[in-house]
C-alpha cells in the first residue's frame, strides 16, 4: 500500500528533478519553511509566494508549497509578521505548511520552464542560449530552436498569446506583423540579459518577459531598423506558470515511481500584477 | 530684426530652465555633439536619440537636437560608424547638427517632465515625491497632488489613456476598476524607484512606467490585499514626450524674449519599441 | 482594572526605553518573530535566543521574548528547520511567541548594560567611553569612571567576580594583583574595540569580555611593562545578564505606569558555551 | 671542526623546514630585522616578539630570534621607538640580533605546530582539517585524528591541560565532562575558522583557542543540545609554544647535518597575557 | 589594375599585423571614428591623434589615420567640439577621414614599437621582459637581449640620441659614462611598470621613458650605489615615433601583397610636448 | 648658557613650523626612526632619505636627519637590511641618528616648499593653487602669482634654470620662447595634478616637476594651439631642494629662541638621479 514521504524525502527527489547546483550563484533556492521529518501528503504549485497563494495552499491543507520565485532572495534579519514577508512566514509555520523555491534551477533543468515553453511552440532542435556553467550542454538559461515550417510574426505572437494563460496585458510585439519567422529564442521571466545572445544567435524572434523601454530601444537599434530579433514580450508570470503543470507532473511521477502516495495541486491563482488594460484597439 | 543666436547662446538659455545641477549624480546631461559658435535657426525636440530621429531631424535641417535620453549614458571609448551609437555621431556631425541631453535635470525642473504630467492630470498642491538634493523645494523627482474631484480607478485610467500619445501597449491598471481615486503620485519613465515613496505619501494611484513584474508584486503585496496605492503602468515614451510639447515652447518663448528667431518644433516619431499587442479583450 | 496590552503597545514603551537610533550602524535590533496585534501578558528576559532560552520561555508561556543578542544579525534567505535558527523562528511562532532584540541599542542607553554594570560596581562620574553618534552625551559604547576609595587589582578582581553570576570560567586578569586601582573602563560583551579608548581615558583596569591573545597581548605591550590600564575579562554573557533584572524592571514599572498588567521575569539559564574549566590553582 | 653560518645560510636551511609558499596569502612570513651577512651562533625560539622576549634574547646574546607571530602582520609606516614595535626593532637592531617569523607556514608544515599537537595527544591516521592550497596532502590547517583508546571528555582534558604549559586561566571545556571521545580536532593558536570544518570532518571534540562567545555559542547551537564536537578552548601561546622545542630541535639537527656549530634555545617566558584567574572553584 | 579597398578590409589586415587579443586588459584599441564602408586610398601614420596632426591627416586628404595613442582611453559622455577630443572627432568626421588606435598591441608584437627598437640598436637574441598573456613567446611588453660588442654607458647613450628623432630635451642618462653595458633592456613610451624586470632580467642598461623622480631614484637605490642596471629615459614621443615607418612599410606591403594600391605616410610632425631646455652644458 | 634639547623637544618645534595637520591624507609624516629621549646636538636637512645622504648624516655624527621624502610612504612588513629601505633603518639605527619626514606638510605651510619658490622668483599676490582641506587661506598645495614686470618665456625660463640647484637635465620648456608671461603657477615636485588649476587660475606659465608625455601633451591640446600656460619641467629634486635652506634656516632661529644650541646642515649630494644628459644642442 503506498506510504506518505516525510519532507527529507520530498526534498531528495526534488533534488534529482532540479539539482541546486544549477541554480545561479546571485540566487537563493531550496527549502525556506519546513520541517523535515513531517509527513508531506498534499503539495501545491505555484509562481509566487504571495498572500493569496499562500492562503489558498493553507486552506487546502498543503504539506508543502513549491514556487519558482524565491520569498527571501535578500537576506533578512526580522520576520515578523508587520512585512509582508513575515506574514506569510507565520502563516505558512501556523499553518504546518512548507515552503520550498526551485527558481533558476527549475529555469535551467532539462524538462524546466524553458524547455517546457520550447516544447509547447514546438521548437525543433533547441539548445541552451547560455549554458549552465557546471551542468549538461541541454541544461542553461533560454532557448534557441528552430519552428518545423516558417510563419509571420503576427501569426507566431497569436499562437504564443494563445498558448499562454491568459493575463490582462497580453502580448506586446515590436517588428513587422508580416514578416517571417522562423528561428525561435526564449526565455521565461525577465530575460533582457539574454537579448545580445538571442541576436548573436540569429533568432528571428526572441520571446521573453519585463522588457523595459532602454532594453528594448537599444535591442531594436542594434538589430537595425526593421532588423532581427523581433521582440515578444509576454506577462512574467505567465511565461513561468507553463512549467507548473509539466513539474507538477514529474514530480507526482518519480513520487509514484518510489511508492509514494502524495496529491498534488497546481495553483490557479492568476498572480501577474495588471488587473485590467486599456489599449488603443478597444 | 530677430538674430539667429549661436548654439552657446542657446546652452545659456537651456542651463536657466533646466539646469545641469538638477541632474542626478549618475546622469550625463548636457551638450554631447556639436560646435558651440555654429549658428541655430532650427531646433527640434524628441524623447530618444535613435537613428529614426536623427534622420527626420537632420532631413528637416536641424541645428540641434534636444533630447530627453542620454546617447551616451555611460562611457564610450569609440564612436565608429559601425556601432548604432557611433552611427549616430557620424549621422549627427556630418550634417552639423548638435545633440543636446536634457534628461533627469529635465524631469526635476519646475516646468519639466513630472510637472507637465501633474498640469495635465490636473493636479493640486502638487509636490515632488523625492525632493532635489540641492534645489527649491518645488524641484525633485516625482510628483505628488490631489484630483480636484475624486473619481473611480477605472475612469481616471480611462483619462490617462485619453491624455498620452496612442502607444501599442497603452495602459496597464493594477487594482479594481471601482475604487474611488483622488490622491495622485506620478513619475514619467521609469518610475519603481519611488514605489515605496508614492505608498508613504498615501497616494491612492501611482502613475509610472517600465513596472516589472517584481517590483509591481511586491508594492501590491506590501499595500495588503487591494490596497493603495493602485498602479497605472503608462510607456516610458509616451510619458516623457508630454513634456516636450511644454518644452518646446518655453524654450521659443525664452528665445524670443531675447530677440532671437528660432524655429522650434516637437518630434512626431513614436518611439516607443511595441508595434502591436495581443490581449484578451480584443 | 488592569488591561492587558498588545504586542505593538509593548514596543512602543521599549522604545522610549532602548531606542532604535542608539543601536549601531551594523546591528539589527527591534522585532523578529510575532504578530503585532496579539495581546501580551508575559515577557521573558534573556541574553541568547538559544533552543534551551526559546523553550524555556515558550514552557511558560511567555508572549514575548526580549533578548541581548540577535537571532539574525546577518540576513537569511532560509528559516527551515533543520537549522537551528530556523528551528527557534518556528518553536516560536508555533508557541504564539513573539522575539524582540534590544542589543547596542541597550548597551548604549540610559540604564542599559554599561549603565548597570557601572552602577553596580558603584562607579562615580561615569561617563561613556565612546560617544553615540546621535544621542545624549550620557548615551554610547563603554564606561568610564572612579572608585570611591582606590584597592589592589586582585581585591577588585574578586569583587567584579562575586557581583557577576558564576560561570565556570570565572575571570581572567592580567596585571600585578598588588597595584592601585581606582580609575574603572568598561564594556559589557566583546570591548576589544575600545581597548585604545581605555587606555587614552586614563584608565587603572579595564574590564570586557572574549579578548584574544593577539588584542589583549598588544595593549599589555602598548601599555609598557606592567603598565595601565590592567585587563579584567569576564564572561561575555554574564557581563550582559547583569542587565536583564533591571531592563526587566524598567519595563515592568513603565507598562504598570499605562495601567497595564504583564508578568515579566528573567531566564536563569546560564548560556555562557562552557561547563567546566580546569585551571593550575585547582 | 664546526663552523659558524651566516644569517644567509640560516634562512635557507630555515626555508626547507618551513617553506614560506605554505603561508596563508595574508600573512608576512620571513626576515623582518637583520643583516644577511651576520654570522650566526646563537638562535632564541619564541612565541610572540614582545619587549620581555626580545630583552631576554638580546640579553642571552642571540644573533636570531625566530618567532611564530609576526610583528608588523600588517604594515607600517613608522618604526619610531615611541611605539612598541618601534622599540622592538631599535632594541634588536642596536644588540645586532635578527627577527625571523615563522608563523601560518610553521602551522600547516609537516612537523609544524599542528603536528607537534597531533602528536603529543598521541593521534593517529591524522591529516589536516584544511588542506594547503599549494602542497603536500599531509600540509595544512588544523588536524584530525583518533585517539588509541576513548576516554571520558573530562580525561581528555584533564590530559591536555597536563601536557600543555601552565597558563592562568588552564583550559575552559563545553560538553558532558562524562561523554565518550575518541575522535579529536585541533589547531594550534585562534581556530575559530575551522569550527564547521571540525564538524564536518566528525570531530568529538575540537581543541582550539581564543574561542569567543558568539563563535562558541553557534556551534555549541549548530551541534545540537549536548551534541558533538565539545570544545576545548586553551592559551594561544601555550598552544603554539608546544611547537617550539620541536622545532628549535630540527633546525639544530638541520644545521648539524651541514657542519654547523650554532647554540639553538627556546625561550621560557610565558607570554600569555593572563595573569591570574578567579573561578567558581578556587 | 590595383584597387582601393574599402576600411573594412584595411581593418582586417591591420588585426593580423597587430593583433588586438595582444592589447592590455586596460587599454582601448581598434576603430575610433570612421564608416567601415568607405573606400580607402590615403593612410596617415602618427603617434598622437592630437589637433596638429590631425589637421595635417585632413588637409592631406587622408582616409584614415592610424595612431599609436588612443583618443578615448578613458570613456567619455560627450564628443561636443568644445573639448579637445570632441574637437578632433568633429574634424575628422566632417573631412571624412577614419581614426584607428594600435596600442599595446602595437607595443606587443613581433614587428611592433620594441621590436623595432631592438633591432635598430643591433640587440642580438632579444625576448619580451614581459610575455604577452595569450600570445606567442617572442610577443609581450618590453625587450632584452645582446649587444654584439660592449661600449661604455656614455658611447651607447650617445648611440641612442643619435638613433631617435630629434627632440629637445634629448636623452637623461643615470650611471657612470665610463662604465662597460652589453645587455640592454628596453621598453617604448613610459615603462616604469618594467624596472624591476629589467634587473631581474640582468641589465646593464634599460631604456624607456617617462621616468619620474621616485621610480628612477628607487630603481637606483635598488641597484646599489653605482649599480646596475643603468637608465636611459628618452622622449616618449621619439621612441615610439621610431616603429612608424616599419608599421607603415608593413602595411604598405600587406596592402599590395593583396593587390591593393594605397598611398601610406609617416607623419613628420613633432608631438613630443616640449619645444626647448636650458642645461648646464649650453 | 645653551642647552641641547632631546628628540621630543625638537618634535614639538617642527610639529609648530611644518604642522602634521596640512599633510595630505594619503601621506605619511612625522619620526619614523628614533628614541625621543636622545639628545640632539646636530641636525641634517636633505631632500631624499637615500643610502648616500644617510651616510653623509651618519658619517657628519648626525642626531637627526630631517628630509621631504618618506622613506616608508607604503606600509613595509619588514625592515631586513636585504632591502633598501632597511639598510637605511639598520644603518640609521646603529648610528644613533633618527629620521624625521616632512613632506606635504612642508609643501603647503606658509614657509614651505611652494611658498618658498614663490618667493625667490619674486612672485606678488601669492596664493595656493589648491588651498589645504583644514589650514589657514595661504595654506596649500602650489601657488599662483604676478611677477612684478612682464617678460619673456625664454628669458623667465632662463631665470628659473639659475636660481635652482644645477641638475645634468636642466629645465624643459613647452611654449614659444619669446611669449609674454607673466603670472605665473607653481608647485614643487610632481604637480601634474595641479595642471587643470594652473589653467583655471589663468597662469601665463606652470612650473612644476615630473610631467610625463600624457598630461603634458593634453595640458598643451587643452590650451589650444600656442595656448597658455605655458609649462617649465624642472628637476623634482631641484625645486624642493629650495626649501632645504629656508627650513634649516627657521628651524634653527626656532631652536635659538627657546634657548636651545644645536647645529644646523644642509646637505649638498645631489640625489635627482640623473647624471648626463645629451641633448640636440650640445
Amino acid at each position: 500500500m503506498a506510504e506518505t514521504p516525510d519532507l527529507e524525502t520530498v526534498l531528495s527527489i526534488v533534488e534529482e528533478l532540479w539539482p541546486a547546483s544549477l541554480a545561479e550563484s546571485w540566487d537563493a533556492v531550496g527549502l525556506v519553511v519546513g520541517r523535515r521529518d513531517r509527513p508531506v501528503s498534499t503539495i501545491h504549485f505555484a509562481v509566487d509566494p504571495v498572500s493569496a497563494v499562500v492562503e489558498e495552499a493553507c486552506d487546502a491543507g498543503a504539506d508543502l508549497l513549491i514556487t519558482h520565485h524565491p520569498l527571501l532572495l535578500r537576506g533578512v534579519t526580522t520576520v515578523e509578521a508587520g512585512t509582508f514577508k513575515g506574514e506569510v512566514i507565520h502563516r505558512l509555520i501556523e499553518s504546518g505548511c512548507a515552503l520550498l523555491t526551485a527558481h533558476t534551477n527549475g529555469d535551467s533543468a532539462v524538462g524546466g520552464v524553458n524547455d517546457v515553453l520550447a516544447e509547447i511552440l514546438g521548437l525543433e532542435d533547441s539548445a541552451p542560449l547560455q549554458a549552465a556553467e557546471s551542468g549538461l550542454p541541454e541544461e542553461g538559461l533560454g532557448r534557441i530552436g528552430t519552428l518545423p515550417a516558417g510563419t509571420t510574426l503576427g501569426e507566431f505572437a497569436a499562437k504564443v498569446f494563445g498558448i499562454l494563460p491568459a493575463v490582462a496585458g497580453g502580448v506586446r510585439v515590436a517588428g513587422d506583423r508580416d514578416a517571417f519567422v522562423q528561428r525561435v529564442a526564449l526565455c521565461g521571466g525577465a530575460g533582457d540579459s539574454l537579448l545580445a545572445a538571442a541576436r548573436e544567435a540569429g533568432a528571428d524572434v526572441y520571446i521573453t518577459a519585463d522588457l523595459r523601454h532602454h532594453p528594448a530601444s537599444e535591442a531594436r537599434e542594434a538589430a537595425g531598423v526593421g532588423g532581427r530579433p523581433f521582440l515578444i514580450d509576454v506577462s512574467h508570470f505567465a511565461s513561468e506558470w507553463m512549467w507548473l503543470p509539466a513539474a507538477a507532473q514529474a514530480l507526482d511521477r518519480a513520487l509514484a515511481d518510489r511508492g509514494y502516495d502524495v496529491s498534488v495541486a497546481v495553483s490557479g491563482i492568476n498572480t501577474d500584477p495588471w488587473d485590467f488594460v486599456i489599449t488603443p484597439g478597444r
